[in-house]
């Protein structure tokens, strides 16, 4: 543990680093801002890599640095009032895994992709895979938008759609198919396709999807997180429903 | 129409002015910027009360004044690149009104209330009501993240619980019962009440509704805009349900 109180401080620049991608994946690491972030962490069983705390606040673990104010909001890349960050392993398995996968491509934008990352960890999906163009889900927005989900959630790279587990169903604006879950009635093990908000899914993709079905809406549409929550929402329904009272 | 190089033109200081609530709310009126949000506008049937274009641009209306790329940027509230930008006049019902209206208590995020004004719209909710200590509909970021919804969804600010319509049901993550729709098999008119995601809705709010539920999830919790969009789409779900093939 060390007494950090220049933002030249070696170490805090090897963090600031970090907030750029090409970084985060040399390192295989990524970094985590805030009380609620470093304590889903714990939760979750991951320990830090390294640690560091506003000098005197006591907060983190037990081998975090100890960071003068300034120097610390100079990391921060989420603006100031950051009282700690840690460092830790990006983790990503080695292919996209069932029973129910997210497959996005296209998602470019961060707070949706940790949005969809939480909407996975709430209803259980098993895995979150990423295709071209996709927002890095270990960036700041994307973690914080995941609200520490990006710990439990296993994150995946695809190739292509070969690579995805089970049934393909794509979520289509322009499907006639209407998405009905639960999932249990559909495939034993299935991947949900969502595409950019602008664009959806390329017809290449949509055309190796064995199923495409759109959310009922009356108007406009949904952003990418909004159409990946309803539809993790919907395919994981209790297969027997019980009608309101 | 004039043409505008200096970010000290008086019109582009009260433009300025405009990204503080305080001011929306004396003048009633409220900044949109960029190509699509203006175009939205438009779909619906609402004229700008003054715009503003990039010189030479040839974007937005007739009448929009022509500003220099400097002095434009100066006045956006989204950072560089805004092309068009435009002041339409606030919007509010006298009292929220059904038969589907959402009422929020607390939900503090603009980017939060504009997805749900934006879940509103694409669900064909009637009305988005709000409640004590919620972000600004009208500010920048809620305005960006409606997509334009806020130009076509009914928005009502509501006193108390009292204010309204039908039967109200609140979601609440320690419910017993878990939200099932549609809306038709459970009231004619109904509000659906949302707090904030770290706190819920007040124990007193929570009282003065006939019905509480949760969204069933497995792991951690949405924030409002998630479950806002999930219960809408519960509500909005056809009567009768087609199984899946």
């Amino acid at each position: 543990m060390t007494h950090i109180a220049s933002q030249q401080n070696p170490r805090l620049k090897a963090l600031r680093r970090l907030h750029a991608k090409r970084e985060r994946e040399r390192s295989g690491t990524f970094i985590v801002e805030g009380e609620d972030l470093v304590a889903a962490a714990q939760a979750a069983g991951r320990e830090p890599l390294e640690g560091y705390r506003l000098a005197g606040s006591g907060l983190g673990g037990a081998g975090f640095h100890e960071v003068e104010r300034d120097a610390l909001s100079h990391v921060s890349a989420l603006g100031s009032g950051t009282r700690v960050l840690a460092v830790y392993e990006q983790r990503w398995l080695a292919a996209p895994q069932g029973p129910l996968c997210v497959y996005l491509h296209g998602v470019g934008d961060p707070g949706n992709v940790g949005t969809i990352v939480r909407a996975a960890h709430a209803f259980g999906a098993s895995c979150v895979a990423l295709g071209p163009h996709c927002a890095d889900p270990h960036s700041p927005k994307a973690v914080r938008a995941s609200m520490g989900a990006i710990f439990s959630v296993p994150v995946a790279r695809a190739r292509g759609v070969a690579d995805l587990p089970g049934e393909r169903l794509a979520l289509d604006a322009h499907a006639a198919e209407v998405l009905r879950g639960p999932m249990a009635e559909i495939a034993h093990e299935l991947t949900l396709l969502i595409g950019s908000e602008r664009e959806g899914l390329p017809a290449e993709v949509l055309g190796a999807c064995a199923r495409r079905a759109r959310i009922a809406i009356e108007g406009d549409s949904l952003n990418a997180a909004m159409a990946a929550t309803v539809a993790l929402y919907e395919m994981t329904r209790r297969p027997s429903r019980v009608p309101a009272s």
